[in-house]
C-alpha cells in the first residue's frame, strides 16, 4: 500500500515569512537586514528562540553560522542540513535567503506534527553575511568554513563606518567555537528564490539546480584624447566613448554567436571627464560573463582579450584587465536526482537549470554533498523591495525539500 | 612709393605673455585665474597700470568689463576695439584669452613707437568672466552688455562657496558705471587661440574666422529594467546600456552622412545603478552637435528626435530632451575681408573657418561689427596646462590684427 504523502503547512510558512520580515521591514514592504546589524541580531535571536521552543539545540561556529539541530534515531550518521541566510541587502526583499532557513523550520515542524522521527539528525542552518552588503565579500562565512576565504582577512573586512566584521560579530554575541563548524553532512539542501525570470517565463513550478555557473569578470580601459567638442573635427578625434561603442558592438556580435545560455553584462561604465562639451579621453567599463561550461567561458575570454587589437577605425588604446573568475560548481548528482524525484512524486513541473547567482550552497558543495531548489521570482526581481515569490510557490518549494529530506532520512 | 610695413615686437609680446602668466601660474606652467579671484584682481590691476603708464585712460562698466582707451585724431568716430579676456579655467593655459588682450596692448605700443597717431580712438578691452569656470554661464559680461543675459540673474550666480558674482565683483573694486559699457565701435577684433587642431594639422598660420557655429544640445534618457547579471537570460533583458549602444550606432551612422564639417559629441554618460553585477536600468547621455548652417543642425535635430522610435531590438524606453540651442553668429563681412587682406599683405597662409567654440566676440557681434582671428593651437589643446601656441604664431596673429587696425583707422 502506498504511503500517504506528507505535506507542509503553507499557512504557517506564510506566517513565518511575514513574521521574519518584521525584522527590518521597509516602508515598501521590503527588508533591510544587513549582516550583524541590530535587526539581524534580533532576527537571529528570534530564530534561536523558535528553534529551542521546538526542542532543537542551537549552536554557532566561529563565523557566527547558526546550526539548529534535532537528533536522529542514529546520531552517528552525518546530518541532513537545510539552510540559507537571514541577512539581506539594503532595501531587499522578504524571501531572499530567509525562505531557505524557514524551509528548514517548516520541514522540522511538519515532521514533528506527523510523528516522523528522523533516522539521522537534521540541522537547520543560517549562514552569516551571505549578501556581503555590509561587509564584503558575499558568502563570507560559508566561504571561510569551506576554506575559500581567509578568516583573518574576513574578520578585518570593514563596513562603511569602519567597523570590522570581527568587531560586529563579537558585539552580536554570536562568536562560537570553531569545532561547531559544519564539517559533515549527508546532504545540504538550500531552497532559494530564483532571482531570475526563467521559471516564471517558462512556466515551471520548481527549478532543480544542477550547478552554480562559472564566470569571468574583466575591466576594459579605453584611452583617447580629450579635446573641445566644438573645435575638433570628427576625423581628428581620439574619442574614447565612440571607441567604446565600437568595442561593445564587437562584444555583442561575437558573444551572441556563442551558446544561447551564455549571459554577459556591461554593468559599470565610467566616462572621463564626463562633461558634455568635452570629447571623452577615457572610458572604463566592466564586462562579466557566466556559463556552466568551461569551454564557453574560455571563448568569452578570448573575445575579451582580443579587444585590444580591434579598435580598427579608432585611434584609442584598449587595455583589458581580468578582475577575477570562478569555476562552475556542480551539485551532488544523487541529491539533484533526489530533488527531481521529489518534484515528480509531487507532480510539480520543474526544470533542471544552472544558478547564475552565487549561493552559500556553492561553497558548501566544494566539501560536502549539496544541492539547491529554486522557486519562481515574479519578474525575475530580487535585491529589491518588490521581490516576490507567490505563497503557493513557496509552499511547493518547501514540499520538494520535505520530500527530499524524507527520502534522505529513509522515511 | 609703397609704405614700409609696420610690424609688432614679438619679443615684447612674449615677455608680456609670460609676465601675465605669472598671475596664477601653476606648477606645470599653466594658469589658474578664475574670474574675480585674487589673482584675477591682481592681473586686472596690472593691466590697468600698464595701460595708464602707456597713457591710456582705463574705465570699467557695471559688469567689470575694462576698456583702456587711446584717443584718436577724430574722437567723434566710434573706436576700434581689440580685446578678449584675462580670466582662465582651473589649470588652463597661458594663451587662452590673455593673448587677445595683450594683442591690443602690443598693437598700441607698436603704433606709439612708430609715431602712428590713430585717426579714431582705439580701445583695449578685457571682458569679465568669459570662462564661466567660477560663475556660470561663460561669456557672462559680454552677454549682459549685448542683452543676451539678464544682469540681475548674472549678479546672483554663485561659485562653489556660495559667493555671488555680484559680491565678488563689488569686492574686486571693478564695479563701474553702466554708461561705460561698450556701446559703439567701428569694429571689435578678438584674436584667440584656435582651441582646435585644424590650423596646425592643415598647416595654416592664421584662421580668419567667419562665424561662431550654431549648435544644439540634447539629453537622452534610456530606461530599461535592472536585473541580476547572472540569472537573467539575454533574451529576457531590458538592458539600458545595450539599448544605448544601439542608439549611439544609429547616431553615428546617420550623422556621418551629413556634412563633413558637422561635429557631434557624446561627452557625458551616466549609467545606473553602475554595478558590475547588475543589468543597467537607466542610461542618461548628452549629445551636442555644431555646424554653421541652420539646415544641417535641423537635420541633426530630426535624427535625435527620431531616436525614441528606433530602439528596434530592445525593449527600453527612450526620452529625448532638448537642453538648448543657439544660432550661428556671422561676423561682419567687411571686417573679415579686412583681416583676410591683412593676411595676404603679410604673406601668411590662412584659412577662412568657423569657430566651434564660443567667444565674447560672438555676443558683441550681435550689436556691433566684430570679427575674430585664430592662431594655431598645438595638438588642438586648450583649457589645459599644456595648451601651447608657438611664439612666432602669436606674433603673426598680432601682426594681422595690427595690419587690420591700421586699415580701419585709415593709416
Amino acid at each position: 500500500m502506498e504511503k500517504q504523502q506528507v505535506l507542509i503547512n503553507g499557512e504557517r510558512l506564510k506566517q513565518m515569512i511575514e513574521e521574519f520580515a518584521d525584522y527590518g521591514r521597509t516602508e515598501n514592504n521590503g527588508v533591510t537586514r544587513l549582516a550583524l546589524s541590530d535587526v539581524d541580531i534580533q532576527v537571529r535571536n528570534h530564530f534561536k528562540n523558535l528553534c529551542e521552543n521546538l526542542g532543537l539545540t542551537v549552536k554557532w561556529d566561529d563565523m557566527g553560522n547558526m546550526y539548529a539541530r534535532i537528533d536522529g534515531i542514529d546520531n552517528g550518521k552525518p546530518p541532513v542540513v537545510i539552510g540559507s541566510h537571514l541577512d539581506s541587502v539594503k532595501k531587499g526583499g522578504r524571501f531572499d535567503g530567509v525562505l531557505g532557513v524557514l524551509t528548514g523550520l517548516e520541514v522540522v515542524q511538519t515532521m514533528m506534527e506527523n510523528d516522523i522521527k528522523p533516522q539521522i539528525p537534521i540541522i537547520v542552518a543560517n549562514f552569516t553575511n551571505e549578501e556581503g552588503a555590509r561587509f564584503e565579500p558575499s558568502m563570507m562565512a560559508s566561504g571561510v568554513i569551506s576554506g575559500k576565504f581567509d578568516k583573518g582577512k574576513m574578520l578585518a573586512s570593514t563596513d562603511e563606518h569602519g567597523i570590522t566584521f570581527g568587531e560586529a560579530l563579537k558585539n552580536s554575541g554570536f562568536v562560537g567555537g570553531k569545532e561547531n563548524r559544519l564539517d559533515e553532512a549527508t546532504g545540504l539542501i538550500e531552497l532559494h528564490i530564483e532571482q531570475g525570470p526563467v521559471l516564471e517565463k517558462e512556466k515551471f513550478e520548481i527549478g532543480v539546480v544542477e550547478c552554480v555557473v562559472g564566470m569571468c569578470c574583466y575591466e576594459i580601459e579605453v584611452t583617447g584624447d580629450s579635446n573641445h567638442a566644438g573645435t575638433t573635427p570628427m576625423n581628428m578625434r581620439e574619442d574614447a566613448l565612440f571607441a567604446t561603442n565600437s568595442l561593445i558592438n564587437e562584444i555583442r556580435e561575437k558573444m551572441s554567436k556563442l551558446d544561447s545560455e551564455l549571459v554577459y553584462t556591461i554593468g559599470r561604465v565610467n566616462v572621463s571627464p564626463n562633461i558634455h562639451t568635452v570629447i571623452p579621453n577615457k572610458v572604463v567599463f566592466s564586462i562579466e560573463s557566466r556559463h556552466k561550461e568551461v569551454s564557453v567561458i574560455k571563448e568569452v575570454e578570448e573575445i575579451i582579450q582580443g579587444l585590444s587589437h580591434s579598435v580598427s577605425n579608432e585611434v584609442c588604446k584598449v587595455k583589458t584587465t581580468k578582475l577575477w573568475d570562478r569555476d562552475t560548481v556542480w551539485f551532488n548528482d544523487q541529491l539533484v536526482e533526489s530533488i527531481e524525484k521529489s518534484c515528480k512524486s509531487l507532480n510539480y513541473s520543474y526544470k533542471r537549470m544552472p544558478s547564475g547567482a552565487g549561493h552559500d550552497a556553492q561553497f558548501i558543495a566544494t566539501y560536502l554533498p549539496a544541492a539547491m531548489v529554486f522557486v519562481p521570482s515574479v519578474n525575475g526581481k530580487s535585491h529589491a523591495e518588490d521581490e516576490l515569490t507567490y505563497w503557493e510557490d513557496c509552499e511547493k518549494g518547501v514540499n520538494v525539500v520535505l520530500q527530499t529530506v524524507l527520502d534522505l532520512i529513509g522515511f
